[in-house]
């Protein structure tokens, strides 16, 4: 398939028929609008659902019962309709079933605006809902990595029976980038374990429901014990110029491409910056950082949120080196000059360390 | 007002109206419904409301009404009803609307069962919405507490205008303990923020949308202001036998009380260990770590969940001490005897490290 | 109580309080919000509950729930909303449940506008819920009538244990006229049936299920004896001029008010005209039509709607007398001059007939 | 096709997709849920939609979208999911939107129980939503009529853009006949006024809302139109030995079997008895039933309610002719004794009459 032109809203709805997605329920709110109308335009021609539900609880409740029956299925929203979600994320995830939710991060709590922001992170990656489960998570950090982390979240999601998100913000979404579609088509099979409304599938059993606590309990370990998989497997991250750097960036998303800006300012002045950028928010790359730390001597974290990522970063260093924070919100994108001037401070507060004890 | 024997639940709704609290909204579920219960057969007694919503999303919207209005309000769940209401949380807190929350824990992700867990800790503590807010987390130990921190929930709640939990588990809320009220009844005042239906209160804004990006982010900065007064104020922890503690046990609710327990036996052949019991969740005593890992030598958090609020306690130790974690989860609660070993195995392999380093 | 000015939408809401009404359950709609506006602001003061619910259906099971409890409760609505609440309105008929519906009725099916109309006139008056139930339907024709009905309306539905409407227009609900109110304030006992949270009241069964086909008949029929006592005892409807009127026009609420205006031109041209009113639209003045049929030659009846109310004249009748009928809708209220036209055609042919035949 | 045995329920499903439809919206309700579980299982076959919804609220709701997009959409329900689409439908029939709706009734207002009973007559034929209009109602009475009216009511839909109903009960919906399908199987051209998602029909105009009361007169009168070119074309019934019969007995669904029995039995003892089944129950067949009045001296409605066709034949007959009413409910069927002994007792009264008069 030809490099095409595209928001990166659409190039997800695009990826994920290609990726074997065949229902898509949801309802509309910006900044995620456009994967829907894509989902609606497109869905139909290849034999899929489209429907817009009463409302998001709605909606996460038909893709409970789309994933049950086998179908790989997908919804689309942004912070208050991810909010909404919830409880179905929650039984999905105990009910061992796939699903994608891509979630274009608005700005705020409550209503706020349709500004681009970081603040869903805390929801998302430790889980919003009730209860002991974890999501999947991707962040892609421009148009053709929405298109390649979409395909890769309907993999997981159905390899781990388990809900995965892309997640990504207002400016990831509506910016148009160049874009290319693998030129694989995936027609995935039915699972064995889904419910077809045949009679050898009625016996199987989808619940997320466990009235004996050991039973519960043991469900729970085997839950976690897939966790455990997905980190010890699928960590994704992006290594910029980290090799020799002493102080490292950590950003995800937008904010990455302007940490990449800011690395290659501060080198050109003789700074050993590089940046790491998580790919994969769960699993997180807890081991890669603390690779780093062999070598990095600070690391500074930049997130569009008062600090929520942070928290990831500082569990993974665990005390081993100091983690500075920067951030914005609200809508608002930092500059590169103001970041600029935040690790312009580090380096130098370095400098004076190695001159006082070094 | 004399003593009385009484369910933590019922004690909540007592406490409740006694701290002013004039409406409820609800939706009832196991094992919070004595919440409810309570709630409506007293309420009318003393002029307020009680409502059956048609829903947990229902009666979130509603709270927020009756909240602008300046009504003390409450309300009672478990796990699947507090996700559904987390949209509601999140705009409440954007739009600094107090209310009280009660989450009565039931076990697992998805349905689960009605056994007691402490597998919300991330949604509620860490924010199940979207966006950068916080909630107050209060955390009682017992049935008597719930009615103190019933109370407190109110006050901090009005006093910071956010929402605030009561967090506690099925065993705190379904127990029969003896408690006492307090003897006075708080008849709280309207807010002068309060939008009544009054010709002046008319231009009240209440909202939790700002549509301008800097003027959102002014917004989040001031809510964040109020998070970090309320750490630098309203921290509660218990601490029992830390003063000389080697080992200190980190625990809360139900859990304290085993690990209580515990203390008492491994004293009894002369190890020693502590316990501290977080009562305010969030903001969290993480001072209080800091301060114990000046002599402590190794925390150990009990959780009934596979491992939530030990992100907080190795983020306030940062690396300073090791922190071990033990979990039970599903509805099963963590008898003394294996606690008792597990402590006992930490406290063989210091006395070896003495041995061998010592 | 002082005469006052007041819309009929106001007027209904004092009234209701003053008939012992203490709840409040809807959901704003034009041209009926004026209703639910009133009752926000005075219910609370006198200890009653104000409830803007989550939608129609929500707040016709809250309904259900209140008249459970034995409280006067009411709602008000237009069109689409009182669609809604079909479902409820069936339930409470079937459970015997007393409440008060106000339908301000607004133009069209759909949407439609929110000009005056007559089209709900099948809903309300037929049934619009499933299974066979009727619902008292009182229709006042000015804001003094409003109050009037309404008090009526509660007394009737707590005698009847039946849910009763008050069936307006947009005219009557949102003209000001004076209007003056009963000094005596009703203060309902609690009816002995109600299930109000006692042990004594538990064992009371309010239920709209009936297993056995048997039972459920039997049920039925209890109903239609209650139906029969209505029309044996509660019909209303006003005269005006029929004493020797040739031609009957019948019109109730607004259109009743053009009509008068058509009798008395006709009347200084000496035509026998004269005019039915039906207050109680359910039970329908039959009977006193038939008696009308005595003398009159011909009927007339004149609605905003393309033809409701006239089958039930036509049914009265029987075809002993000619029906005649005239109608606007969409939000058009018929001139009298149009009226006294279509009026005058029939009083042509009449006098043609006498010619020809007589 | 050949001839398979099913329960009339199944076969309106098989016939809906035969007929075109490939959407279907619906929340199961005895006894009108095989027609659902028929659609689950075969519209996904042919590229169709099946969704159950959260509610029938919402189930509606998609029935608009999908018909506004051109899409032959069907659903079922009973009695009080009826009730809760009134709104929807109402908005559909303004709308100009054709859409298929199958009643399969149960007893009783309220909740009842799952006996088969006629008391949606009122709700279906005369409009249970707001406004002035009428659904088109085709009445079955047994599989193949099922089979046959189905297939009708698409038709008629689409022709009249109208939404259609089947109504039937619950014995012609659960009992198996044989049923035998047409081969031919129809699939519809998207009609021209539907919103289909592209450029040229992005400006296609599918509204229920008229703000200008006098544009809303005109729209309203154009559904008029349209129903009168209902009833002068669309009119079917059954006429059994209606030839020269004295008693003309009505009765539609069910009833009619009964019916048919007893007219045999009579008419073995000499008794000119005959039945007129009206088959389309809107439009209603007025007009056979004057042209019958031409030689039977006494009508007999037969229903499974307390009296509602009953209606429509005495509005018909206009007095020219006595109707005499005989109703069970509650999910009893009459027998064909004791219909035999109210039709014995009329036959008994003409002949009194005739030797009285004669």
């Amino acid at each position: 398939m030809a490099r095409q032109l595209m928001k990166g809203n659409e190039a997800i709805a695009h990826s994920a028929i290609l990726a074997g997605c065949r229902a898509f329920y949801g309802y509309p709110i910006t900044p995620s609008s456009e994967i829907a109308e894509s989902a609606a335009l497109y869905l139909p021609q290849v034999g899929g659902v489209f429907l817009q539900a009463e409302s998001e609880v709605a909606a996460i409740n038909m893709m409970y019962g789309a994933a049950a029956a086998g179908v790989r299925v997908m919804t689309a929203s942004s912070g208050p309709g991810i909010s909404l979600m919830q409880e179905g994320i929650s039984y999905m995830a105990c009910a061992e079933l796939p699903c994608v939710i891509a979630d274009v991060m608005r700005a705020g709590p409550g209503l706020g605006n349709v500004g681009p922001e970081q603040g869903d992170y805390y929801q998302v990656v430790k889980g919003g809902g009730h209860g002991c489960y974890r999501s999947i998570v991707l962040a892609p950090a421009s148009a053709q990595e929405a298109v390649d982390l979409t395909r890769l979240a309907f993999h997981l999601a159905d390899e781990y029976r388990n809900p995965a998100y892309v997640l990504l913000d207002a400016c990831i979404g509506q910016v148009m980038e160049p874009v290319e579609f693998p030129s694989e088509t995936i027609a995935p099979a039915t699972p064995e374990w889904a419910v077809t409304g045949t009679a050898e599938t009625r016996k199987h059993v989808i619940t997320s429901i466990y009235l004996d606590p050991p039973d519960m309990e043991r469900h729970i370990q085997k839950l976690e014990a897939k966790y455990r998989r997905l980190e010890a497997r699928h960590v994704r991250a992006e290594r910029y110029r980290t090799d020799d750097a002493e102080i490292v960036l950590v950003g995800y998303g937008i904010v990455s491409r302007v940490l990449q800006a800011v690395v290659e300012q501060l080198r050109a002045h003789g700074i050993r910056v590089g940046m790491l950028r998580p790919i994969s928010l769960f699993p997180f790359p807890s081991e890669i950082l603390r690779e780093l730390a062999g070598h990095a001597r600070v690391f500074a974290t930049v997130e569009m949120s008062t600090g929520q990522m942070v928290d990831d970063v500082r569990l993974a260093l665990n005390g081993r080196r100091p983690v500075e924070f920067y951030g914005r919100c609200g809508g608002v994108v930092p500059s590169a000059e103001e970041v600029l001037d935040f690790v312009a401070g580090i380096a130098a507060r370095l400098a004076n360390e190695e001159v006082l004890h070094g």
